[in-house]
């Protein structure tokens, strides 16, 4: 079967052949629709970000994926099931935090990442998974089921970032997206459509006309170019913000959320970033922290009940958003402008077969 | 009567006289037993933080006290209870926050604090409160009474920093108190005593002998001296921490918490520092608060549920650590020892009377 790998010593997906894998038992053998691609996979071919499987060449590409179920394999599923696989996978086996149901929640070392550290991803004509790691989705989201996993990402940090204000009443109303990006236009959409606020904002540093500053419009929200307003300035150029959701990896932006914030407001961080050191007001976002009862919280990854939610939401988002957000669905025989990065580029997918 | 105040250009306490005050309807008069004395007052008498009433030329200092209920005044205590005053009160009357039962939570300029800001404090031989804001304590706690207002700060930093990690099955074993003063080791008692910690651990700088190493290992807790192990270093000399209260106001420890934190843990932020600029490694800060699913949560002030809770804790705390930690109560003649800040001085407070 063809699959889409990044060689040792090379930053560049690749079209390899690599033999159909046959599932173990309590593995479903899916064929793949769609896997999409994201900032995380451009990390990983540079080598910024995870690793090669142990004693391999090559690690196949891909975490954001949607299938059918070719063989079930003896599993819950029945042969023509569309499913969704989570992107963690134990080491050895299993451990405590994948016996309960929180792979996301794993230090290093106790997972690996399919596509990303450790284990090969999505990127091929088939894949295997065990059966509790596959989330069945309605069939008419196969096309837009690649958004799955993204979307789970959002889903998280929102339940973690809400845990943290749970002790009080958090009357929430104002929420800001830093990033302009598939995950900030995604969290950018679900702030309008399936959680709470009343006024959104979105920060990029783009200018008009821009592919995402029309969608932020699109979704009523206001955008913030960084260029005009850095993070901390927010309050006074517009308000203080009750939420904001770190999506650019831009390590100023992590310290530069606690002046973002209004009173009992919580950034949730993202980004992973290359160490980076700059000088900061220690002494004055401490305070800030303290007197106004601020959060952060770093989230990472999902786990099986984020994936869910997320099948859930991305029934409630609007269709224009996935016509405007998806700028290209490609085959794998043209796979270059699936990695594109430029301007009129918002997010991609590489097809390997359709319903 | 007389009250211990600071007057305006002055940065000492000083016994002044007063009118004894009237209770207005709904409020209480309560004659004052004990009042605690902590780094908050250093900071007021200083100019660092708080602020005098309107039109005032003094500020009665004092927020941790203790009574006895002297005139009911139509309210539902009777003469005789022994009540602790929590410390907001609403400028204008009441608003969102103190309706709810959390002006620990309101901004800037939507409370004062007596003693503190705006409204006088309980440094005088009587006060009038509110029904509401009077928590009864049993008598036999009289003599401890000024302690559960600090105590209560840590019940809500505590419920604030729990909830952050309510979204998984966080499992805290170690804990570290950053600050050996009165608040850092009434916190480190309640880690031993009151909460689940298995192992805890407790940063200051000073040379043995000293009191307060003798108190965290009476405890059974681990003394950490920063000058050998700094923060960020407490992982590779002992382990990384799933809980960090912050009681030192240093604002590199906010920072250096990120490292201090095993995965998934959480820092608690405490402390009230001035505008500080130094460097960070901001990147490599980013990269752990999200690769780790960490928490930092500010919190400040408290409110009646967490005054009750400390009721509660304190009857759980040891008799040798009120005996150990309170090294003296100084009468109102005799202030000076009570506002010394020796290295032999844990905690003090002032007594006004006796029940």
């Amino acid at each position: 079967m063809k699959a889409v790998a990044v060689r040792r010593g090379e930053e560049q997906p690749t079209v390899i052949e690599k033999p159909k894998p046959d599932p173990e038992d309590g593995e479903a053998l899916v064929r793949t629709l769609r896997v999409g691609v994201d900032g995380t996979d451009h990390e990983v071919m540079s080598g910024a970000h995870g690793g090669f499987p142990d004693g391999e060449d090559h690690l196949v590409l891909g975490h954001e994926a949607v299938g059918v179920v070719e063989d079930p394999n003896g599993t819950g599923f029945s042969e023509g099931d569309v499913v969704v696989p989570t992107v963690r996978r134990a080491p050895d086996g299993t451990n405590e935090y994948f016996e309960r149901g929180e792979p996301d929640m794993a230090p290093d070392g106790q997972y690996f990442e399919r596509g990303i550290v450790g284990a090969h991803g999505y990127m091929s004509d088939f894949f295997t998974s065990p059966e509790e790691f596959l989330i069945e989705i309605p069939r008419d989201l196969a096309e837009l089921g690649f958004l799955v996993e993204p979307i789970s990402i959002t889903e998280k940090a929102n339940e973690h970032a809400y845990a943290s204000r749970s002790a009080f009443q958090w009357n929430p109303e104002s929420a800001l997206v830093l990033g302009n990006g598939s995950l900030g236009l995604l969290t950018l959409a679900m702030f309008e459509h399936t959680e709470e606020f009343e006024r959104t904002y979105c920060l990029g540093r783009r200018d008009r006309p821009d592919p995402t500053i029309d969608i932020i419009e699109k979704l009523g929200a206001t955008y913030v170019d960084s260029r005009e307003t850095p993070v901390d300035e927010v309050p006074a150029a517009h308000e203080g913000m009750d939420y904001v959701y770190e999506a650019t990896g831009y390590p100023p932006h992590a310290f530069q959320t606690i002046e973002a914030l209004a009173p009992n407001g919580v950034g949730a961080l993202l980004g992973v970033p290359d160490s980076w050191e700059f000088e900061i007001d220690g002494g004055r976002l401490h305070e800030e922290f303290v007197l106004h009862n601020k959060a952060l919280i770093g989230s990472v990854n999902s786990h099986v009940k984020h994936f869910e939610a997320a099948v859930e939401t991305i029934q409630q988002l609007p269709e224009w958003l996935f016509e405007d957000l998806i700028t290209g669905i490609y085959d794998v025989d043209n796979l270059d402008p699936a990695f594109d990065e430029g301007d009129d580029v918002i997010k991609t997918a590489v097809e390997f077969d359709s319903l």
